[in-house]
């Protein structure tokens, strides 16, 4: 399945791509993601047919059951089709005029919106990514090697032969969007190291996959995509409504990044308040992990001491984590530990309590009164994702086609001299 | 010079800083900024007797004589003094309102702009980088460990010991900037591994520097500053205005990265026009290189054909590669292949050839009929600069103080789940 993968030569071959990718007008862009959807229509029994084939090879390789949900495709495509038309309706960031400024040297300045370039995205299962973000990177004039996993290969091989498909019906390079057939760790260290091809790596996956990428790239990578989400229960908070609020972070659907892993409950509500959380989520299957205090209140079966390294994990299933904060500075402190910097919320009716967690909380998504399960890019009105990024480089959270482009200055002058 | 450097002790403390920068008010900042004119003053012939001493000793060690140029700050700390002002009277960048959405979900969207955190600077020579680069780093509440090269180490430690003092005068922590007072290689490597308290790396100096950042960082590394500039002089040129944008740009400061490295001259007026460039460009000392075509033209003692990879080469002193192309096209091309990203323009009354060269010349600084010498934070009206980035992530050309931050989105709600 290796034979022959020549990473260089396909990131070279995007870097020229990326000159036509670049001047490529709007309507050609949007026609190739309508090709995207026309031509993935009529090979949809043949996708589907290859994305059995990785589901049984990867259920014999004993592929865990939410694993293998997240690889199939079945009842799905339609979805993820609706949401390319979604991009095709947004508008083409690329050449807006970000800043225009006429100085006193009679030169006249203009920024303007462009493509990055080649981006190297690295991803796990999830063949949906493979559309979504070839469809934002097209729409975004950009050019992408995509890595995705090896249990996913047939379903992505096929995808991608549709994409370029597509791109060449709108005479758009075939070379746009390519995929990277292996599973190799050392041809995605081969592709971290080609800076002078790729502009920007994208890792989703685990924690394990980002530090690879941060520890072996040569070329700018966005890390993001692990999330340790926490909520403060404040003294005042509207108790019954926060229940609800917790019950949805945690439990709506456990195995994302924005999926709750810890609450902080004020000291002087966590006696009657911390049973009704436990017998609420307990309904739903959730066990906890309590720090001391909290054990002390709670005798349940599904209760267990919290240990160390326990703040710092994120679960990505039904587990949540349960301490008992004196005051707000003690809840501020702890998330400042043990916060990855996604997303992190305040419950609280007192206003000026929301607005000093709002003040001293850096993550990308800080949040009063609501859901952390809200981080992404459709509920943030930014349309599809590329990543959710939790560093503070370039772009911070849920990254869109706005997030995908880069600018130039444009300096028009009159044969001006500098003196 | 090295004793008990503890990179990482430096880093966490600073990281520490970082809550109380974040939240400094715009006139805390400001006081901080104009104690630090206010102490230098006071305390100017100790810094310009520190200068003189790191001058001595840098002549005693063979150090070139431009190099001993930029490091001297006499008759220069006034004007370097006179910089701070300026940032002080520029808008104070935190906490600005970036976007502001109410969605569907009924929650309210506000992204607001924040410091981005640690920044590690690694830069050579030049004393009044150390003065910049903590004015801005103040004013856009971040913190900032530099690593100045250890030929003005003596300059800087008195100089972080003014800012130092003028930060605590105006109650905001002292550990915001601090000098790894240390020249040694492991320093830097080890500065470069600590992602968990540095948020950005900025390498301020040669190629070789930008590369070892590149490979050594975990952290993400915004490079830039080196400049392989091009102009291309098109056959309806005002030739005459021409030659003095072309002298400007190889003259007025050869030894800085947006200066002129290579013309590309149209073959229609090459003939005549490039005996007026050699003739012109010798009275101020400057040789040239160059390409077979205009070898055959030129008969000039300071003329000498280049070899391959000079059209690779940064000059940084009075060297100016020559080369005749046939048309737009090939020199658009020769600058596809050759740019550094930086600073490229071209000389031209076609107003077409114009748009195209803007259009196909993915540079940070795209010109029109003027000098490549303009590409800097002043002269782009942004006050002044960090550095000149020629990546395409996060910032691109000159960045000044927006460019030193971040964001966080900040999300409003009464209490609601997703469904």
């Amino acid at each position: 399945m290796n034979k022959q993968i020549n990473i260089k030569k396909m990131a070279t071959t995007a870097k020229t791509a990326t000159l036509s990718m670049a001047k490529a007008s709007s309507q050609q862009k949007n026609e190739a993601l309508e090709a995207i959807i026309k031509n993935s229509k009529e090979t949809q029994e043949a996708i589907l047919q290859a994305n059995r084939q990785d589901l049984s090879l990867a259920k014999a390789n004993g592929l865990s059951k939410p694993l293998l949900e997240r690889l199939s495709l079945e009842k799905r495509l339609e979805e993820i089709l609706y949401a390319i038309g979604e991009v095709i309706d947004l508008p083409d960031p690329i050449g807006e005029l970000l800043d225009e400024r006429d100085l006193p040297n009679q030169l006249t300045f203009t920024r303007c919106r462009t493509p990055i370039g080649v981006l190297g995205v690295i991803y796990e299962s999830r063949p949906n990514v493979t559309l979504d973000i070839s469809t934002l990177s097209i729409k975004s004039g950009n050019c992408v090697l995509l890595r995705g996993g090896s249990e996913m290969l047939h379903t992505n091989q096929l995808l991608v032969e549709v994409i370029q498909k597509s791109l060449v019906a709108a005479d758009l390079p075939r070379e746009a969007v390519q995929l990277i057939a292996s599973s190799e760790r050392s041809h995605v260290k081969e592709l971290l190291q080609l800076h002078e091809y790729v502009d920007l790596i994208i890792p989703r996956g685990s924690a394990a996959l980002q530090q690879f990428c941060r520890e072996h790239s040569t070329i700018p990578v966005i890390t993001g995509g692990v999330g340790i989400c926490h909520l403060f229960v404040d003294e005042t908070a509207d108790l019954e409504r926060s229940l609800q609020v917790i019950l949805n972070a945690k439990t709506q659907r456990p195995t994302v990044c924005n999926a709750l892993d810890t609450i902080l409950v004020h000291a002087g509500i966590a006696p009657h308040f911390l049973p009704r959380v436990i017998e609420t989520l307990c309904t739903k299957g959730v066990t906890f992990r309590l720090d001391h205090k909290a054990r002390k209140l709670i005798e349940d079966p599904s209760c267990y001491l919290a240990e160390l390294n326990d703040w710092d994990t994120e679960w990505l299933s039904l587990v949540l984590g349960i301490k008992i904060v004196e005051n707000l500075q003690e809840a501020l402190q702890h998330i400042q530990l043990h916060s990855t910097g996604h997303s992190d919320g305040i419950l609280t009716e007192t206003a000026q309590n929301a607005e000093l967690f709002i003040r001293e909380i850096d993550s990308a998504a800080v949040y009063v009164n609501a859901s952390t399960r809200f981080t992404d890019g459709g509920q943030f009105g930014l349309g599809a994702e590329v990543a959710i990024s939790t560093q503070k480089l370039h772009a911070r959270g849920p990254m869109g086609l706005k997030e995908l482009t880069s600018y130039k200055w444009i300096i028009r002058g009159n044969y001006q001299v500098r003196t």
